[in-house]
């Protein structure tokens, strides 16, 4: 089972603000990526693992879907989702996405925002999502890039000219698969590192036929309200990918 | 065209005595992951992009291939190949890769060792590659991994502790795409820098359905002779992928 951080009182707290107030890096750099590489969803049935506050299960009801299923480990995350991002289309239930083998639909599309660097298990993930698409059906997901799960200590900074600007990315451990813990808003936050070759194999593994890999950049928009995400071309934060099951 | 390093006298001399004198990177790194990757040759065709000394030509025969042609830009590369590495079964021709659209044959197996990051235009490569590939045919290549290509100016390079010891690597310029120049051997040697997102996808619209991708890292053995090549853990410096065309 993942990590159930998003229910600690302090990091909830932590992270709604963070969403709701800041110019944040979902907002500006990942959404726009991910929203842009939404299939068309008239009529279709969708599960989002790791839906959070609801919005894209929302979204999706906007776009055409039928049904929506958003899955969550969080209670404090789904009781956001339930207030605000209620639909008759849409169910919301309490899940880890390690259990998603448990599930008895099938599904035309499967989307995941910046949650599968939680998983620990990426290869039964893959393969438990594609047995849970239907024939055709499509997976889009996001998940912190590889460069930034790899880092261990206080390897995982940028390196500074005498001005103090950004110049390189300090990349470490890379080779070193596994549970990486870390401070953000609390103490211990837990993901799972795994290399590039080790995320593209296992969905190939499972039989996918990968469409295509985003490493987002902002836009001069982006840049403009908030100018440090210049760093994103020393190194990107993100890794989308989106693949196919073979009709 | 590609730039034809290889024929630089000072270039092929100590290219040649790195590859014949030294373990190298190649043969200690690259080339067991490559082998490891080798479908089964027996009675296929071959093409080998950017062939070199000929010794993959060879091995192909030696694992059955019928027939195996040999590309390389380099007249010095190719003259040692036809001195050393010459069989009935293989035919040697000087050809840029990037004319490979001028190919009238079709292959059951594209091959290439470390010549990818040599092409300037790698969404043509790729579709150049899959017209002359037979359906249920196999592309598997190795290039300089993205981390590698990526660096620009001083910034290629390992941060070290206060004992000398490599603890990361100084990556930058990764959302950067194009031509970069650097000193191996002699100056201005040019390559090509995209990024895994752009590898991946071009692949893919090529209409490659990719199978598997792998960082290598060196075995027990390698890191004997070599002990440098721990620094692989911390980056790789290759990239391979081997990717089918549906039949």
């Amino acid at each position: 089972m993942a990590q159930n951080i998003f229910d600690d009182p302090t990091f909830f707290a932590e992270y709604k603000n963070l969403r709701e107030n800041e110019p944040n890096y979902n907002d500006l750099l990942e959404q726009p990526a991910m929203r842009a590489l939404l299939p068309d969803l008239t009529g279709k049935t969708v599960l989002d693992i790791g839906c959070g506050f609801g919005h894209n299960c929302r979204d999706f009801v906007g776009r055409g879907a039928k049904g929506v299923v958003g899955i969550d480990l969080s209670e404090k995350m789904l009781a956001v989702a339930k207030a605000e991002n209620a639909l008759p289309e849409i169910e919301y239930r309490r899940m880890d996405m390690a259990a998603l083998d448990t599930l008895d639909e099938t599904f035309d599309f499967v989307y995941s925002s910046l949650a599968f660097h939680y998983a620990a298990d990426f290869p039964k993930l893959c393969a438990d999502i594609y047995a849970r698409l239907n024939p055709g059906g499509m997976l889009l997901f996001s998940q912190e890039h590889p460069f930034t799960t790899c880092s261990m200590h206080d390897s995982n900074h940028y390196v500074r000219d005498a001005n103090g600007r950004a110049v390189a990315y300090a990349l470490s451990h890379y080779a070193e698969r596994g549970r990486r813990t870390g401070k953000w808003f609390v103490d211990d936050v837990e993901n799972y590192h795994r290399t590039m070759g080790d995320i593209v194999t296992a969905l190939a593994r499972a039989g996918f036929l990968i469409d295509c890999m985003v490493e987002p950049e902002p836009s001069p928009e982006a840049l403009q309200i908030r100018p440090g995400l210049e760093k994103e071309f020393i190194k990107p934060t993100f890794l989308i990918v989106r693949a196919e099951k073979c009709k």
